[in-house]
């Protein structure tokens, strides 16, 4: 049987039979996890479909992993059997490069490792993710999760939190700042309760009216409706920050009016052509900026900022055996607003 | 006769009649400067053709003025006849509101007063710029002209060079940097000569390989031709800012690869569509700003510099009446790097 690489999930025996590949043996620094509940996240429908044309099969998603440790290195020192562990976008990275040493293994120049689909740096071939039984990962990229959470919710911060809070944090967005999340899905609901949470006064900017009153809900103190050109001129350059979510491209000008000067908007999801006029950056001083998740040291402040602040995801659970219907009602905006998958169920 | 505003330049006693207009008396807080030299930007010939739509009738353009004070009004404090003393592209602003605070009179929220075509907010109509034997202007926005350099060729400083230097200081630029200037013109000269006293390793960035010599001159340690594909992944993530002054719309993707991690491309010229793709700023958590000239309080501190260490910009004298043949030539880029029009030929 060929060994899988150091990073892989079981999907069960018998898948793993049929793949023809075997678990491999943890190394010294690398943490076993039996894995409870998995996020479901739209990079993930992206990956199965090959929409960005770099996939490789067979592939086993999931980045929104929380699980128990059941087996840890000889060299591991931080966790121990039975730690409640999370495990997000990374599994490892090259720990060398300026960017490891800055606890920013997201931009290892080297190249950080995915939780799936990723180049195994061990003995070749890609990784394999949380929609599985067990996942083995380097022990520095490897949380620890808050006890006091409902477990299945934290999932979804490994990336959709993580990935509204790091850009939050590197703002400096703080208390009486006036803070604009542009969309309301997976990501923007947790952009809310971070920027809600840190005190910020909190927009909710939106196409929908409809997402008014359940953004409201969520935190936000008030909710901008961009297609409304009277309310997006009244707010026009009287944000600090924009956290702009938004999956694709788009016409960023209208977000970018609604700046101070000086100010920042940063794109976390659109990573096409996005529409940009130079006058609008050039008339206020303002910063169009981009963020991928978020480091490892990062992303365990943010578990314990959940901890302290009992902030979760808003999820939807389901069975593994209803995976396809998940994504369809991903794929139509059609959850509020993160499935996070029962692992136990993957035993059926 | 009707009189101009507090800010009127008397382009000639027989043009004024010809306009109806009359020269106002100073105000109290006013310098009144016979002017020496005037720089032609761009953006005079923008402002002659109503290229922005936005033009008022008579036009008279110029803020690259440079002059000598004939007379001040009661209450001006710093300034007496007789000073050498230039003048930028503002001449008034609200002093009021957080912008003017904080000596970044360029974003004033009431909306500065441009040397020209700009709105008068005492006596209504609009100002008058440099092209002319004369001009009033509050002291607040009169700038001194070290004594030891060419005076002729300070007159870009007042807006080609305070547009490349405000984001070079603002950005932190400094001695070990890689700086990248794009584009080589009337702004990117400056650029390249700021970012080289600055202590940068300076790059110019160009289409054009036949601008590599006189970019050496200038103060370029590199030249880096932006068609050439090998030489541009050479530089990928390797520059720690990046001053774009490509005048119009175009494609930044290919620069933003330039930058490291955490680093800006800020554009200054570009005011109109820009190609952005959102990948490139999120993958490596990157920044495109823009900037406008600068404040006040900044170009006074850009000409102390230019005196310390003997910075002019290049410059081709003119006498008045060359001006149209000049702007066709500006048109074409056929201008190292600035024209300056020699006043006392308007008097010919």
């Amino acid at each position: 049987m060929k060994k899988v690489n150091a990073y892989g999930a079981k999907a069960s025996d018998a898948d793993l039979e049929a793949m023809n590949i075997d678990r491999r043996d943890i190394l010294p620094n690398d943490v076993k996890i039996e894995i409870d509940y998995c996020g479901v996240c739209h990079s993930d429908i992206h990956q199965v479909r090959n929409d960005w044309g770099n996939s490789k099969y067979p592939v086993v998603p999931g980045h929104e992993i929380i699980g128990h440790v059941v087996e840890v290195g000889d060299e591991v020192k931080n966790f121990k059997k039975g730690d409640l562990v999370g495990v997000g976008c990374m599994v490892d990275s090259c720990q060398e490069c300026d960017a490891c040493k800055e606890d920013l293994e997201q931009y290892c120049e080297n190249g950080m490792v995915a939780t799936y689909n990723g180049q195994d740096k061990h003995l070749g071939g890609h990784t394999f993710g949380g929609y599985s039984e067990m996942v083995v990962v380097r022990e520095k990229f490897v949380l620890k999760v808050p006890e006091n959470l409902d477990t299945a919710a934290v999932a979804p911060l490994l990336c959709a939190g993580i990935t509204t809070w790091s850009p939050l944090r590197q703002w400096n967005v703080k208390k009486g700042d006036k803070v604009g999340v542009v969309g309301l899905g997976g990501l923007g609901h947790m952009g809310i309760k971070f920027a809600h949470a840190l005190g910020a006064h909190t927009v909710m900017i939106t196409t929908s009216p409809s997402k008014a009153e359940d953004a409201k809900r969520l935190g936000a103190d008030e909710v901008l409706i961009s297609k409304d050109e009277d309310q997006m001129k009244k707010h026009q350059g009287s944000f600090d920050f924009i956290l702009n979510t938004v999956p694709v491209g788009h016409d960023t000008n209208p977000y970018i009016a609604l700046l101070k000067r000086d100010a920042t908007m940063t794109l976390v999801g659109a990573i096409d052509e996005v529409d940009v006029h130079g006058g609008g950056l050039v008339m206020g001083r303002k910063r169009l900026a981009g963020s991928l998740i978020g480091g490892i040291k990062e992303t365990q402040e943010m578990l314990d900022f959940c901890g302290e602040h009992d902030i979760v995801s808003d999820i939807e659970m389901i069975d593994m055996q209803n995976i396809n219907e998940a994504y369809e009602r991903v794929v139509n905006s059609d959850v509020k607003y993160r499935f996070v998958i029962d692992m136990k169920s993957i035993k059926n």
